[in-house]
């Protein structure tokens, strides 16, 4: 039974992190929902509606997203008419004071009750994930927080997404329910297979990606990913999309998030463009991690950073006044990314499909078609779009409310992937007779669907900014359902991903990872490198080793050592004068081990001998022996002096290491310390470029 | 320059291998075609071409698919009518003989040729890309007749799919393509990296998947998939699949297999029958992998397995003629699963559809119906086609001619989905007022769509056979473009791969390592025992340890040590005295380079010392020594004798090793090889019940 029970656990509090996961995302998902469209109006009758719940009551939907008698924009509401002046400047005074209040209320929870709510927390919870402890990173006051900062900083319409912050949430969920399974809660790297999990229903539940989700465990954040860890977050990730789909927050049918279906299939030379669209994709994500960083740093350094509330309300001022005229900014991103993903059809009358088309047939072939003035005008205000988010999200990302950069970048890359793609399209009305659209585009039916180029181009940026590949690709036709479109998505990434490393090796997680100076140890690069372990170990040169002895040094001794050296860790050896190696003791271990024997045993004195291992030899001194053993690790890990720095950095990496003792012939000759494996490898990584790793 | 060719060549092999295998699959997909036809009739005019090709030459692909002038069925080309008894008689004789002629010439080509052409070979890659070395198993000679002997069978209409050997074919490709760039052609574990990419390759031609394909390299088929790996597998995924889409051999624009198009999407309630058909099949596949494997092993056992051409013609000659007379055996497995996967419409005129509903309004919704007597009759045959499917492929899967086993589980699982499907649909026709309906049932339109429980089906006996997970999921959606079904999929596969695992821990490929005793450590499994090193280690007890001294052996005491043990690898010490570890030799170097001074050196006796390290002291001996030290290891890998079972099992499995030392301060105490873990575990093993690793 209790074996049983014990095995169960996992898939146990598993399905109870991807219940939870899902049930949270949801009421974020309603949340943010409503809060949004608070800055726009109220539903009188029940002022908890959003605006699609509202006229959906009314069974209004039929007459369009605007006309709803139920749902009262905040002008209407002090009886003017949306058109006039008046109405303009209350709507626009409304808008900006609900995002003012939202963003600094969110700022001023996260600075009272949770510090660590803030950001999209990737980095740090990469570098948990890699065997660091952040204590209260992961705790119940930072999931309530980051729960309700995240509703209010999306809603607040800054340029932020909500992935990176639901994958903290999820994690945090784990976390919180590992405790109720002693297995996990108790141990740290059973804890960690738990936190991975949920890390997959994070992007789950956030994209409702469920298969993406998986991979952006496996490839972005965790650090072991063992295959039972990938079947468990296969699970997790299911339960949580199970439960987001039963609660329905899209309130669409196919459970997938920007849904496309385009009538055309994609051609050959189009891959060029794609191709050319990862590339701007990379350099678009190159550009703003190095921005941000550069920003970011200046926050730290400068006064900035120590008033991060009104900073927050600063920025979100500018934003909320700016990105209220343009209509594509004032929308909110998640409807902008649908609108320029989808296909210009009969019922899509944005300026987007102002073409100089008649659908005298409804179920005809959408024909090839000159651009209208409105195509025109809507390309201005996308281009000012772009800009505007770009400047926009390198000042966002970083500020200390919850903010995920994913549906930032997606936009970005969306809006860009649009302009190319129209400018595709009117190059093959133009010209149908050139070679490349000779094929397909000479029917007069239309051959080119901006629509795929925005998809495409939202890949590449995101690809560029944080350097994903096979995650990105699967994320990508989880978020659209394209499976259709695999090749050109994957030309994408490639290429992103490949301009991306040749300007800056470091995806955005990495680089706030290495801005922050966090202890995570790399493991994606390669090392061709012909030092070997007696290079890099310490102590160097004729520098005396820092070692204890099993059985002749005196308490005093040994604290003494505590006392003028540094070290985590202490290699215990069989005498002085040989230096054989018997075991190695943690420098916490051995200051507790101390404390409790002077505070317990009254026969201890300076002189008394420590004894880690062995026996007691005579009764050299007059106070009996502090006897250590059980703190004493038999099973350290060595490697000899000969050993090339490329297995033990492999031996760092894939056993998880602090240390490694080095030998030779069995006597101990140094240690090395995942500090010095990572001052080796950023030491060695100056002479190689970067793009060929 | 060097530097930066060195980097690249590993880019410049995958695109290569990319290309290639994209060339190769689509050969072999026309070729496939082409035999499969050749079964039914002719092109008169161009007989290099198949039924469609011809067909489409002469514009008449609009008359449907038995129609069509320009392609001559076996009776027709002898005078009689296609539906004649003599007709029927005639293409009844010449499938039955066009199949043996396939089947046959498939054999011999392997028996005379290459031997390790035939099955499925997925387990030995296992064990290849775990680090063993199988000679000739990837060569030349393999790869081509492995290409022709899979069309061969394919096209017999042996129960096989293309699946398996594309991958081999795909490793063979890259094998032999890194011998042009020495960095990976030199290095075993380089080359491996490009192997594990190759075998992404290979699933992503042979269903489309680059995706599914990557996964499955990284979940089924590789032992060590660093982060670097993924990225290089995705690009050679990506050639491989741009290849293929270029040379288009599915003819389809979609460039997915058995792409669906549902116009209902699921309901709540059918998620039980979608996990009962997950259960299903893994009952399904855990009965196939034990009835498979115990055929195996009465083959391997009896005189059967002294004539495998024999064999292989019996079974061709049973297949064929038992499998002609019934439509949904007779058609190739890929036809039959698109098929069974599509869903009822207005031009699809098979038994299947034979529902009692009208089409007044093409455009209108798919009502709710009663099943006519062609749907009964059609699920009569289908059950029949399944036992046979069953027991053939049980047969099949083992015999000495290409095989694969992926196509033959989903047309299983396709028919045991379509037959569930079926049941709840009619179920939901006549009782439409039962609770679990009365939401969607009860509009008059068709609520259960008989073809995405087929879909469903086949990726839950594909689950029960393999054991995938992820990359199933992937596999089924890309296969499919169903991303809207991922929740049903991936229930499935958990149900299956759950009840599967329950009555048979091993899927297909790890049973069939297990039955052909290969030394692949498995990766997945987890051991909590509290045994340690010493333990395990070799010699037990009071055993003498072999060992040799670093500078006081004589050559003839080496040569004894030599012909009186049968390890890989001996330690190397101080002094017979003081066991200090100095490093470790291979038994193959210790003989060649024995060898080679031997013949060399003529001042050489059988009392010359053996000098591994150090100095030679004094001359105690007329003869010159023999100096060994570039053929000494200095270092190996060592843990102490109280290192627990687990992390040794760890480093054994993640650092890829053959050997540990095991020293006590400094001194050698034993030695524990790959063969002691795998003997160890699996005593381990059969004590805690399967299910719950």
């Amino acid at each position: 039974i209790k074996a049983a029970h014990d095995a169960w656990s996992g898939w146990m509090c598993l399905f109870l992190v991807g219940l939870a996961a899902g049930t949270v995302a949801s009421i974020v998902d309603i949340g943010t929902t409503w809060m949004t469209d608070l800055k726009y109006g109220i539903c009188p009758e029940a002022f908890w509606l959003d605006r699609e719940q509202c006229c959906w009551s009314s069974n209004q939907t039929a007459f369009g997203y605007d006309n709803c008698s139920q749902w009262l924009t905040w002008p209407k509401l002090v009886g003017l008419s949306d058109e006039s002046a008046g109405g303009y400047i209350i709507a626009y005074i409304s808008y900006v004071l609900w995002a003012l209040s939202f963003a600094g209320l969110a700022a001023v929870l996260v600075r009272m009750f949770a510090p660590y709510a803030s950001g999209g927390a990737i980095p740090e919870i990469k570098t948990i994930l890699s065997g660091f402890i952040i204590r209260g990173f992961l705790g119940k006051w930072t999931l309530l927080i980051k729960s309700i900062g995240i509703m209010l900083s999306v809603a607040a319409g800054l340029s932020v997404g909500k992935e990176g912050p639901m994958v903290h949430i999820t994690i945090c969920i784990g976390n919180i329910l590992s405790y109720l399974f002693p297995k996990y809660g108790r141990n740290e790297a059973k804890k960690r297979e738990i936190l991975s999990a949920a890390a997959a229903s994070g992007v789950s539940v956030a994209f409702g990606a469920p298969i993406g989700g998986v991979l952006f465990s496996l490839e972005e954040v965790s650090y072991y990913f063992p295959m039972k860890t990938l079947w468990r977050s296969f699970f997790c990730a299911l339960i949580a999309a199970f439960v987001v789909r039963s609660i329905d927050p899209y309130g669409n049918e196919h459970s997938v998030l920007f849904y496309v279906e385009y009538s055309k299939p994609w051609i050959f030379f189009e891959l060029l463009p794609f191709i050319l669209l990862g590339a701007i994709g990379g350099l678009i994500g190159t550009l703003f991690i190095r921005a941000n960083i550069w920003w970011s740093r200046y926050r730290k350094q400068s006064r900035i950073g120590q008033y991060p509330v009104t900073e927050v309300i600063v920025l979100t001022l500018i934003n909320a006044v700016i990105s209220y005229p343009n209509p594509y900014t004032r929308m909110s991103s998640t409807r902008l990314i649908y609108l320029l993903f989808s296909q210009c059809g009969v019922a899509n009358n944005d300026y987007l499909c102002d073409y100089n088309r008649n659908y005298t047939n409804v179920n005809g072939a959408i024909e090839s078609a000159a651009a209208g003035t409105g195509v025109y005008t809507a390309l201005a205000l996308l281009f000012l779009a772009l800009v505007f988010k770009i400047v926009m999200t390198i000042f966002t990302i970083g500020i200390k409310v919850p903010a995920g950069l994913y549906i930032p970048s997606l936009c970005m890359g969306a809006i860009v992937g649009r302009i190319v793609g129209i400018a595709m399209e009117q190059w093959a009305y133009h010209y149908p007779q050139f070679w490349a659209f000779r094929g397909e585009c000479s029917t007069g039916d239309d051959c080119i669907t901006p629509g795929l180029y925005a998809m495409v181009g939202a890949a590449a940026v995101l690809g560029g900014v944080t350097r994903m590949t096979v995650a990105l690709v699967v994320i990508m036709f989880e978020l659209t359902g394209g499976v259709r479109y695999i090749v050109p998505l994957m030309a994408a990434a490639m290429a992103s991903k490949w301009v991306g490393d040749a300007f800056g090796k470091d995806g955005i997680y990495d680089a706030h990872i290495a801005l922050n100076g966090y202890p995570f140890l790399d493991n994606k690069e390669e090392f061709d490198c012909t030092t070997i372990a007696a290079d890099v170990m310490q102590p160097r040169g004729n520098a005396p080793l820092t070692i204890l002895t099993q059985d002749s040094m005196t308490l005093s001794e040994v604290e003494s050592i505590l006392e003028n050296s540094k070290h985590n860790a202490f290699p215990v050896v069989i005498s002085r004068e040989s230096h054989f190696l018997v075991g190695c003791v943690l420098r916490r271990d051995l200051m507790l081990a101390i404390g409790s024997v002077r505070r317990k045993q009254d026969d201890i004195s300076d002189d008394s001998l420590v004894i880690f291992n062995g026996f007691v030899q005579g009764n050299p001194s007059a106070s009996s022996p502090v006897k250590l053993r059980r703190i004493l690790d038999l099973a350290p890990i060595t490697v000899t002096d000969h050993t090339p720095m490329e297995t033990v950095i492999d031996m760092f990496r894939k056993l998880g290491l602090r240390h490694v003792l080095v030998t030779h012939n069995g006597r101990l000759l140094g240690i090395i310390t995942k500090k010095d494996v990572m001052l080796h490898m950023s030491h060695h990584q100056r002479t190689i470029p970067s793009v060929f790793h």
